[in-house]
């Protein structure tokens, strides 16, 4: 063998990337592998629209048969993205004993146990380092370079649109709907930026990560998502006068024999800290385990080239293993998957955190009185409270009551907010931001 | 075969770690090679020292010939650091065909190349995972993850020591002798803390980065390196006001066709950066490459588990290869390296870059008028100054001026402040701090 034939299922930005990627560094890889790494076709869904100049038109083919069905191409680069036809495509490639990259979190996440499964029983391989963080090895780090360690906990910034309007509105104080159609010109956000701002595709990207850490197989909408609308520019700049920094956060963390914590929301942390410094559409996972102890990755988590090079890293990786005749070996989930007990979710009302509370109450005497004494009946301590001026100055305007709490239990807390939004006194429901430290050293 | 068996050399720190770490994942570890591993032999200089209880007495040696000669061991782990007898008994190990793990600097920085030599003629592998930032997977991320990128540049914090000292004294105004007692009451600095706060451990590892991320032979000790004792806590106060951190910075860059800028020295960053936002005794390594882009890894740059779980990763992945019957093929330098032009430094003259600068001058008329004609006339740009009130208040007592310069080249700068130096109304020599932004988005 002198050169490793791959096929590309699908051409957009990153697919264009990727040949771009393999053109550029031609030479390297071949030196690094021992062979040449040649596109043989690429199939794609308009075979008329126009493509970058790197695209050879004579290998582009819109039936992903003449992809998948060649015995020349022992490497199927997926970058349709969606569940379909992207799903299927790759059942057939494993089913004709090609190995898979896929750089496709959706699929992934929904349908990743059965195509893993499929593809143990082929003896092929499906590798995903683009599917989460985009340019950053995590996935590889967490498949290798931790292998003799245990993840504790995970808590990472994996949505760069997310990411970039809370940044924004951080630094010029400007409402969410504004900053959504910033990142919406800037090219960061989707038409419909629902997946991203509301938080699933995190939630998507979190529930990978939780499968090679912890051997979960628990499903992507099993895990507790809320989206950037709970956050406003008055709180972003309460916060800040509490040394807070909001950030799009999605966590998970070993909290007992077999029993995760998950959940994808917005936190505050504290100013200073180091997810607190990673800002625009940078993305950055932190890792707590047993032996390295705290760690932390950062980088692009979406782009052309960034995503490509994660993508031709595991063609390399992939086509390593093929002349060494080593392939079919690499671990889907975590790799002491089996002497792990299977893994269920935490309830939210079982999560302890500290938070950071925005009551809208009437400006009148006894108020504070009352919602101390409704939080002290359930076991909230308060940390520190500011009670601001009414902003409107007429008579019987709304007051703005911020507290951050001591370490609460969130059934507690929810209990305590139902009574207080239930009272006659309160103008407006109660904004809650949980605050999360430790994310660090 | 159903073990690998491994020997050990030295056994302080690291190497109880690394015993304790084989021992308690060794299910996994089992399950994740397909054998187990088990420690064969451990030389050690004081067989009579008391050891930690993991270590089975039976396995002690006080002949290194006992692990080097043993026909059984297939994978030697060198922690015994220095340079003497370490290269000599890695040497008899390759020559008797077998693989080694070392996580000493100072050897591969100055040895490195001839060792590698030696073991590419015999047909094994040298890994080193455990000798820049500890726990930081970045040895393995550089040569797999970026595979098929070229890094341009590296900015790391990754002397421990140097960076706890920085921290407290800026956390805490203390000045920089006080600090040292207190990491070395901590444990985190050496008796003779030279090698930590001088610079030339961080040049050592810089240099193991620099071969790889770019193929560099370059010896360590042509390195430009400062140590600690150029920077006094006023400046960390002045440059506070600048809205600037002292971070102990080892960085290298790519700035021509094989011409590098490397260099080890305190830096001021930006705080709010993501560099500087590294505190206490941990490390970060930030590198820029083609296709990635930014990206940064942090975590423990030293401690027993860190380094330990690092040293194991390296065993697994060796024993991996060996299993495959895929070993000797772990390439040293860049991989690209045939392809590269060889490496040489460029004149510290020719840095480019902003400048802190204090002037230490007599109160009185027309001092800051002659600075600023000196600066200008080598073409050197202010873009900030603060002339402060004289501390002493005495008459005659020396105030000084800060100044945070526009990009200029070193080698003008330096002729400048030989000039003002030399002038009678300077009273101390100028302290100079270089300026560094860019690590990040």
């Amino acid at each position: 063998m002198d050169t490793l034939r791959i096929g590309l299922l699908g051409c957009g930005t990153v697919g264009t990337g990727v040949v771009r990627v393999l053109s550029e560094n031609a030479e390297d890889i071949r030196a690094r592998l021992g062979v040449q790494v040649e596109i043989a076709r690429i199939a794609v869904r308009d075979g008329a629209k126009p493509r970058d100049k790197v695209i050879d038109p004579a290998l582009l083919t819109t039936n992903p048969s003449d992809v998948i069905d060649d015995p020349a191409i022992a490497i199927v680069v997926e970058l349709i993205g969606g569940v379909e036809p992207a799903r299927t495509l790759i059942g057939e490639a494993i089913a004709r004993g090609k190995h898979v990259v896929t750089a496709n979190k959706a699929l992934l996440a929904t349908r990743g146990p059965e195509l893993f499964e499929a593809a143990d029983a082929r003896g092929v391989d499906i590798i995903f380092e683009a599917s989460v963080g985009g340019g950053i090895p995590i996935i590889r780090t967490l498949r290798e370079g931790l292998a003799s360690d245990r993840i504790e906990e995970i808590a990472a910034i994996i949505n760069g649109t997310s990411n970039f309007i809370l940044t924004d509105m951080d630094r010029e104080g400007a409402d969410y709907a504004a900053m959504v159609r910033k990142a919406q010109e800037a090219g960061y956000a989707e038409a419909d930026p629902t997946l991203d701002v509301g938080g699933s595709d995190a939630a998507q990207k979190l529930s990978i990560l939780m499968s090679i850490s912890f051997g979960s197989r628990i499903p992507w909408t099993d895990i507790h998502v809320e989206g950037l609308d709970t956050v406003t520019a008055t709180d972003l700049v309460y916060a800040r006068e509490f040394g807070l920094k909001c950030k799009p956060i999605a966590m998970a963390r070993l909290v007992g024999e077999g029993l995760l914590e998950a959940r994808v929301h917005p936190a505050l942390l504290p100013r200073g800290s180091l997810l607190a410094a990673v800002d625009g559409v940078f993305n950055a996972i932190f890792l707590r385990s047993r032996g390295l102890g705290p760690s932390l990755f950062y980088g692009r988590g979406a782009g052309m080239m960034p995503t490509a090079v994660s993508v031709v890293s595991d063609v390399i990786e992939l086509g390593r293993n093929l002349l060494r005749g080593t392939s079919g070996r690499i671990p889907h989930f975590a790799f002491h998957d089996d002497l792990l007990p299977a893994m269920r979710l935490r309830s939210m009302d079982e999560v302890q955190t500290r938070y950071y509370l925005r009551f809208q109450v009437a400006d009148q005497p006894g108020v504070l009185g009352s919602i101390a004494s409704v939080l002290g009946a359930r076991g909230i301590s308060i940390a520190q409270m500011v009670q601001k001026e009414p902003s409107g100055g007429t008579d019987g305007a709304p007051v703005d009551v911020v507290m951050v709490t001591h370490r609460a239990r969130e059934g507690d807390v929810r209990m305590a907010l139902k009574t207080i939004d239930s009272s006659v006194v309160t103008r407006a429901p109660t904004r809650l931001l949980r605050i999360e430290e430790g994310f660090g050293a």
